[in-house]
């Protein structure tokens, strides 16, 4: 996973060249495109580099030197092994796996640009340009040294792809598959490059209508004369012949030209998209007023592992406008993880072909009366992995907004079905807590107190109560709990705590009587003295995300659960489960956990209503599920929830269902992404984190002993960790700056002081947001955040290399200081 | 794209053994595999099968006469062509381009099954099973005998497949691209085998552990002796030497070992699917309580182009009981279109590949404040195909329902912005037609009228006003438009038309002073009398779907827009654009149209807004947008609507956006299914169904003049028609059990009798839905079709086959005399 900017450069077109198979004439034609483009018509010179990332077989022999010979341009070998075996074996025992596509990257920026950079100036058309031709070893996933296959190990540059087509039997089988490959992964193929040896194969002819339907060009290149039997002076004699024959002929031009035709269409649109978007996009949560600039858009090449590539624009760093010999793009920490969803990184070649198996098993079949292998597993892991045992039905939506929908319906049918209400004339609300959020369509609004996200939502009605609560944070190198702004009275006054299990060991802490008579003060006023009618109690656990990245007193939390499950919301029933009802009946009303945001490994564990310990009637999943790649959400419920729609009439039923309910690709992805992060739940990676946060506690803590754990599914039981260093966050939460600090998993939030005390205005978030995005030259990495007020947050996939952590956090810690000045 | 039944037999195992190139071995593993079955130890005994589909080169090299020599056992070929060429070159000019899938099909189902008959009984463990082993020829995907990939032509039977890995240089490349381009085509491989030369390049011990990681199991196989300059004669014993001693190696029997235990859990699977699903899965629209039966629940093993395969249960097919020598799976036409999603086929390998690309480009990228090159093509190529010029922004959201909401959100902000209502205290409504559907969300249902759908839904709240309206359809033979059931004296008596294309020509009909001054009279009651508040009209153009595949008439709703363009909505103001705005700024409400089902080709053009002659303000488009994949959508608006969300607080912009917004993936796929669609809007298929429909206009109809048409991207003028022949539809109108039919592009509505007068019950639609599906074994085409009432709908991708349309046409004709007896 590197992070090394795409290769898009104003003076320099850098293509690589793959072949369908080994032996296919790659080196031949790189030979050609070189020997082409030295000696180009046209206003612009041509200054040619070759480079063969990593070469194996004997030295004398090596692509490089025959290439040298007959282009007479420089030519670049970064590594040479002499046995003509595949470089992963070839660099066994070596030292050197260093990634290879920064050293491209490095010899490309540097080495190359030194001899332009008098001419970075020169405008197109009458300059001296550069071409890099980069010719790959072997097939397009042939292993590299580090033993990654090299379509893989190139991806985070993702070069413009020649692909070299097999000419012999069985060719055209390789060439279409080495195209998939290669397309599967993400890379742009500019053409297709057949020799024809005019043989009856015939590989050529197919291969041109095959792609020409994929919009890929192909040329055909006249076969490398026959060598058999000749002396080497002949041979050499006769290949010159054969390059300058054919270097001058018109197909070698014609690929040439769609080379550059291609480079110019790829700078061109890269200079526009961001006006285009701006006159025909409307964004999700954005006031277009504020996009004053067009470079306000952030122009997304591609993405890759924890990094978009996103168009450089003047803020974008620090020198005085972009030189021509700076890639273009610039790789920049994807911080918000992609609003929360990331999981798996970014063009996961692993997800992308996984998806494409569910496309080309499936496509998509209606779920109605029906059923398929994906989404049966899916559900089953669902409820395993939630160890409910009072979740027994999975249903599936599209998003967490329409999950939440479904989760409403649910719950206020159960209810409003036992009590007797009718609540086409009655009002029933939910009760939720202040600053929640459950999503943006209509319904799932209606749950959240007035806000400034609904205020404007003319059908937007709350429909219920939002209780206030305790957070916990920590400031100043102490964990505390705090009781809301003036209502120590209720809450009691501020808690402190030497480590974050402490807040979370709810058994150590026991029941908090003041937490429990201030709900059941509440709910009598609002019940016994107001009337009012209650269909849910709706909830995210740990962290309100939305809302601000608040996070919960999970004893609050915890408390609210018990007081309204033995609470009596209809004066008309007792406050006991119905006849024929087991354990697993909700009782006062059911309780419905929004795990959207923080479920499936967010905070480190599968179900973050594990950290509460309560068992919900009713849960929601989204975001997470697919691993970060797509659209897909379920809604679990139990077995006293489903039986509030059995019924003889349809209209009994929860009528819901959209087109792509349960669609196959998503659940067969959400399938592999939870495997995947169930994997990584047990890596050494995780292990590490765990035990950094564990090693920040007092000495006499016998952590095991005390804290409610969860088993998770490897055997293992975790407390309360991050994957950002406790050292990191204990130095950010005694920042003049910060007002205090979490970190969960793989979330981290820092709340700026702001207004008078600090000289802090509401605008602190977004200064550091600006300044991690932009001028970011000296620092080790680039980071694209989101703010939430005063809060501004961090977030990482679950596979981030702690090496890449430290830097994010170095970098984090840089500029906060720099925006403190 | 065939509908044969994909393989999956009781006492027959069916594999297909691919080659990662041509040359790797796979003559040699499958005699060798053959061998081995045919004196595996065990209580079972196995009848071997070789099967080639396509044998090139010299006779007496076949393959077929080599597998007969070593294995002793039958062997088949399907096709023998003498030239030692790719199958597409060999079979140039011969007659046979039959469907290979086909013929395997007939080949295992008859010929094999023949011997095996009398054993048909013989329970698993200790009776005669066949193993059926199908070669394949060159690569994965060689061409074959018609062109096309063989890996493609197979696809249809999605055989357990084994693949033979390249053990020479070069190997490692070639084997895991042949198994991804296996993999994103929907096939699961049971096994890769690989030859071990010992040699240094070391393949096997790579792909190994590589596949490893894909729970894809690897097997060594040692090498083919070296018969280089050996005689015949010799080269016969040392390989009979070799398949002696190797078929009964440990390693080939693990391989066999493997084929069996993955075919034995894939059939228990598939028979526990049904009970699995209806313990855990909660259906959407779907009452529990009606699903009786565990075989009510119907298991989709996969499915391609038009067709499921489906487990077969007892009533699937009309013997007693499903024979040993039947595939478990039967092919049936997804007859709705998977909930009017599909249009390009399932399993399409050109989708599954984009949808790869688009994951190794992107992933998911987040879109606040950003752009990327699918989405912004997209929206491009909506507003461009939608040719309404009112239309400029475009707002992604993921379903139908979201995307509607969006819409409303819209609409009512810009009503209420304008008219200075304030919606949190005001109740302002929508218009709509009566039965209108908009999704599921609560805010989509508020703006339906109350219905079965909503009525149990508590936080229901129907917020509008729901238009009667006439409506058209053929009963009799006769297109006519009829109003509303006792409302002639409103909307005036029936109409009748000589053909469908002339309800449509709004310009010869003219304006309706009747319909108008109906709409006008009911704004006064509801506006001026009543003094209710509307923000926005929303239609369904020509088709009211889930309402029941009601057909409007389309003058009705040209005339709605119309008037309320031109109606006063509040006292306070004049019904003018406000100052400094232009023609496309909205008057009266803002429109917005519903083109979730109806729009994208479904029935025949872009828009189907475009059928009304009308440019609405919002539209919102969803469903066919990913061709069928995976759930997108968009919804589009004018300037002026836009504009009521600009201002200084972020809180007056649209504060809604999903997780997801504007994925990569579905904004890919959905610009290559839109590019895919408008090129078969120009196709000769496309062309021969709209001049089927033409002829059946009478002849002195001059069509082209008078009919108002839209011109489609390729300059074509299309008036109305549909894929459904006009004499099938023809004949339905006639048929004694129907009360009418309607088709338009690729929609049938079939509206059966119910009631006293025919004998028919409304179960009438449900006993022709459950023919349909069952007892087909006389019948050509057994089709999965889905009811609303008394409606029986009929719907196909834009891809299908005529062929395959007649046989579902005959089909169901014939079903339909069936159950009318």
């Amino acid at each position: 996973m590197s992070r090394i900017p795409a290769g898009l450069w104003e003076s320099l077109i850098a293509v690589q060249v793959y072949g369908a198979n080994t032996g296919v004439g790659k080196t031949v034609f790189s030979t050609l495109l070189g020997a082409h483009f030295s000696q180009r018509s046209g206003n612009t010179k041509w200054k040619v580099q070759y480079i063969k990332p990593v070469s194996t077989g004997p030295l004398d022999e090596a692509d490089d030197a025959y290439v040298r010979r007959f282009t007479a341009q420089p030519v670049t070998t970064l590594f040479k092994f002499k046995d003509p075996v595949s470089p992963h074996l070839a660099a066994l025992g070596a030292k050197h796996l260093v990634s290879l596509a920064e050293q491209i990257d490095e010899h490309l920026n540097h080495t190359l640009f030194a001899g332009l950079e008098k001419h970075a100036k020169a405008s197109w058309g009458h300059g001296i340009r550069a071409i890099a031709i980069v010719e790959t070893a072997g097939g397009v996933l042939s292993p590299g040294p580090s033993g990654t296959p090299q379509a893989d190990i190139y991806r985070p540059m993702r070069l413009p792809t020649i692909l070299v087509g097999d000419s012999r039997l069985g060719g055209i089988a390789s060439t279409i598959s080495a195209a998939e490959s290669l397309i599967m992964r993400g890379y742009d193929i500019d053409a297709v490059v057949c020799f024809d040896d005019k043989s009856k194969y015939g590989n050529a002819a197919y291969l041109k209508t095959y792609f020409e339907k994929m919009n890929i060009a192909t040329f055909d290149v006249p076969w490398i004369p026959n060598l058999e039997g000749i002396g080497q002076k002949e041979e050499v004699d006769k290949m010159r012949q054969y390059y300058t024959t054919e270097s001058r002929a018109g197909h070698t031009g014609n690929i040439a030209t769609r080379i550059i035709d291609r480079h110019f269409k790829r700078l061109t649109e890269m200079n526009e998209m961001a006006s285009r978007t701006k006159n025909i996009i409307w964004h999700p949560f954005t006031q277009h007023k504020h996009i004053e600039k067009v470079d306000d858009v952030l122009v997304f090449d591609s993405a890759y592992g924890d990094y978009f590539q996103i168009k450089h624009t003047p803020n974008s760093h620090q020198q005085n406008g972009l030189k021509d010999n700076i890639s273009h793009l610039y790789p920049a920490f994807d911080g918000s993880a992609s609003w929360w969803t990331q999981g798996l990184g970014h063009g996961n070649p692993k997800l992308a072909l996984e998806a494409a198996y569910a496309a080309g098993r499936y496509g998509h079949v209606m779920f109605a009366g029906a059923t398929h292998e994906p989404a049966l597993t899916l559900a089953e892991r669902l409820l395993k992995g939630l160890k409910n045992p009072r979740l027994t039905k999975v249903f599936y939506t599209d998003n967490g907004s329409t999950a939440t929908e479904v989760g409403i319906k649910m719950g206020l049918r159960a209810s409003c079905k036992r009590y007797g209400w009718d609540a086409a004339k009655d009002d029933v609300g939910v009760l939720a807590l202040k600053g929640a959020y459950q999503g943006d369509t209509i319904g799932a609004m209606d749950a959240s107190e007035p806000s400034v996200f609904n205020q404007k939502v003319d059908w937007y009605r709350g429909r219920g109560w939002w209780f206030d609560y305790p957070t916990f944070k920590m400031r100043q190198g102490r964990w505390v709990v705090e009781p809301p702004v003036g209502m120590e009275e209720d809450f009691g006054p501020e808690q402190q705590f030497e480590h974050m299990d402490g807040i979370f060991n709810l058994e150590s802490r026991g029941r908090s009587s003041r937490y429990e008579s201030y709900i059941e003060k509440t709910l009598d006023r609002l019940v016994k003295d107001q009337g009012r009618k209650f269909g849910a109690l709706i909830m995210e656990p740990v962290i309100l995300g939305a809302g601000g990245m608040i996070f919960v007193d999970p004893l609050f939390q915890q408390s609210l659960v018990r007081i309204v499950r033995g609470y009596n919301f209809s004066p008309k029933f007792e406050v006991v489960p119905p006849q024929g009802t087991n354990v697993h009946t909700w009782t006062g009303l059911p309780v419905m956990f929004d795990e959207v945001f923080t479920g499936l490994y967010r905070l480190g564990r599968f179900s973050s209503g594990s950290f509460i310990n309560v068992h919900p009637d009713i849960s929601v999943h989204a975001k997470l599920l697919t691993g970060g790649l797509l659209p897909l959400s379920a809604t679990t419920a139990s077995e006293s929830i489903f039986q509030a729609f059995w019924g003889n009439e349809k209209s009994d039923a929860l009528l819901h269902g959209h087109s792509y309910t349960a669609h196959p690709i998503g659940c067969h992805v959400a399938n592999v992404s939870l495997q995947t992060m169930a994997d990584l739940s047990s890596s050494p990676e995780w292990e590490r984190y765990e035990k950094d946060w564990r090693n920040s506690y007092p000495d006499e803590m016998s952590r095991s002993s005390s804290l409610d754990v969860v088993k998770e599914q490897d055997g293992k039981e975790r407390g309360t960790w991050s994957v950002w260093s406790h050292e990191f966050v204990l130095h950010l939460s005694q920042h003049t700056s910060v007002d205090y600090v979490n970190a969960l998993g793989s979330v981290l939030a820092v709340s700026l002081k702001d207004g008078s005390g600090s000289g802090y205005s509401s605008s602190a978030a977004i200064g550091l947001r600006d300044a991690l995005l932009y001028r970011a030259s000296n620092t080790k990495v680039q980071i694209h955040s989101r703010v939430l007020g005063n809060v501004i947050y961090l977030m990482a996939s679950m596979t981030i290399k702690p090496e890449h952590l430290a830097d994010v956090e170095a970098t984090f810690t840089e500029k906060l200081d720099m925006v403190s000045r």
